[in-house]
């Protein structure tokens, strides 16, 4: 690449950095890329990380030493994200939503990619610290939660089926009692998926009484691996604390009651803030 | 938002375009988001356009006038293409991807978030001027890679079920024909879900004589809706021209050959390159 200017060059490390969230760039990359002076780099990093900090857009770690390099940590800020869960909150209390059964429609919400990308963000935000080696979620509505999480973590993504599929090769298979229904259901892992002891988040788009979620931590103890923490985009609010198979969660949203005849659904903030 | 320097400005306004793809923003956004001049403004985008030209990430379309603005149209680079779907079908020839049956083992691809943005980024620059609606895939694997591709483009994703389920509300279902082994299948799709007269974009990872994504374009009959065009991950370059129920579609790889007794997979290019 030819030798580029300042103004030239933050434009491009921009762009690098925000397309490689949670890796380890080495200075002598950029340096490298644009025919600079470390110093530059660094003037030029110092910069960009004023500017992601003033934004909210997240955290620019600089590691010195022969092994260091500039890591770039995708974090939502509070306001950012207080203003995102109450936007949330507010179309899903959209009275149109209530279908036969109480049920909430909320496939439209789930199939905008920029709703789920900064709910990810949000997930990433509240789990950056915890040490994660893989995202998972049961298929289907949870799955671009999980990919945008793991996007913005650098992590892979392991898909629980329901049925064991031919092109998954040999799977381990669970039982687990879904709670809202005391209905019993199978879910299952290609053996290939997920590595001995990994250390994984749990995503999904909706939790219950948990039993969903539940069934995956009981997966994951048959490939000796271990719960880092559990995510999901709406909870209900209207499972009494006892009936909770599970209390250890993030939520952004929390379906406090539908009213099918009345026509009104009650939508507050998950618990989201209640820990930072 | 206080006064930002030019260099400031510059970083700022690359993380706000690289977020907000295929969406026309006014420069007086820009103007009053950093208490600057529209003519400054206008000489940052020129440089942000030169870069991001130069690195082949896409490009800035500036609108003049009172309704104008700019608009930030992700764009991969010929070279990065041809090294990305390389390097695709270099990962798809690992002989330990063969299953019994002959079927190939993906899932450890298609789990990795960054490898399905950067798909998407491809099937975003190859439909970016066709007059899209919405992206449509059918559960579970092409999941991924639709929203993926529906982040890039800026369109909300739909999303086919083989089941009908409670959340769902009303919906339409057809059987389908499995091309590739002749049995009777049954799709779903919400009556929520997609608007008549839509031009819809058909993602999916695998297609083999096409017969699930025939299915999809029954189903968008169904709602009034036409196809934009067909996008796959991979193709089975095994099936004959003439079993192939499906003969428009844009594909990233070919899988020529799977041996599963010589433990050789043969991998292509797929045709991704044809048109442009």
């Amino acid at each position: 690449m030819t030798k580029l200017k300042r103004s030239a060059r933050l434009v491009d490390m921009t762009q690098y950095l925000l397309s490689r969230p949670h890796q380890l760039i080495p200075l002598t990359n950029f340096a490298k890329r644009y025919g600079s002076a470390k110093s530059s780099i660094s003037e030029d990093l110092a910069i960009i990380k004023e500017v992601f900090e003033l934004e909210g857009i997240g955290e620019l770690n600089t590691q010195a030493g022969a092994a260091g390099g500039v890591k770039y940590i995708p974090m939502v800020a509070r306001a950012a994200a207080l203003a995102f869960i109450q936007d949330l909150c507010v179309k899903l209390a959209s009275p149109d939503r209530i279908l036969p059964g109480g049920y909430l429609y909320m496939s439209d919400l789930l199939g905008q990619p920029s709703l789920m990308n900064e709910a990810g963000k949000l997930f990433a935000t509240a789990f950056a610290g915890v040490g994660i080696d893989c995202i998972m979620t049961v298929e289907t509505k949870g799955i671009p939660l999980a990919y945008a999480t793991g996007a913005e973590l650098n992590l892979p993504v392991v898909l629980v089926r329901r049925d064991h599929q031919v092109t998954e090769g040999s799977a381990v298979s669970i039982n687990y009692v879904s709670g809202s229904h005391k209905s019993l259901h199978t879910m299952t892992l290609s053996r290939r998926a997920l590595k001995e002891h990994s250390r994984v988040l749990i995503v999904d788009d909706f939790m219950k009484a948990g039993g969903t979620i539940q069934g995956m931590v009981d997966l994951l103890a048959e490939f000796n691996a271990e719960v880092a923490g559990v995510g999901v985009l709406v909870e209900s609010g209207e499972v009494e604390s006892e009936q909770r198979l599970l209390h250890d969660y993030v939520s952004l949203a929390s379906l406090r009651a539908v009213d099918a005849k009345g026509k009104e659904i009650v939508v507050e903030p998950g618990n989201y803030f209640d820990r930072w």
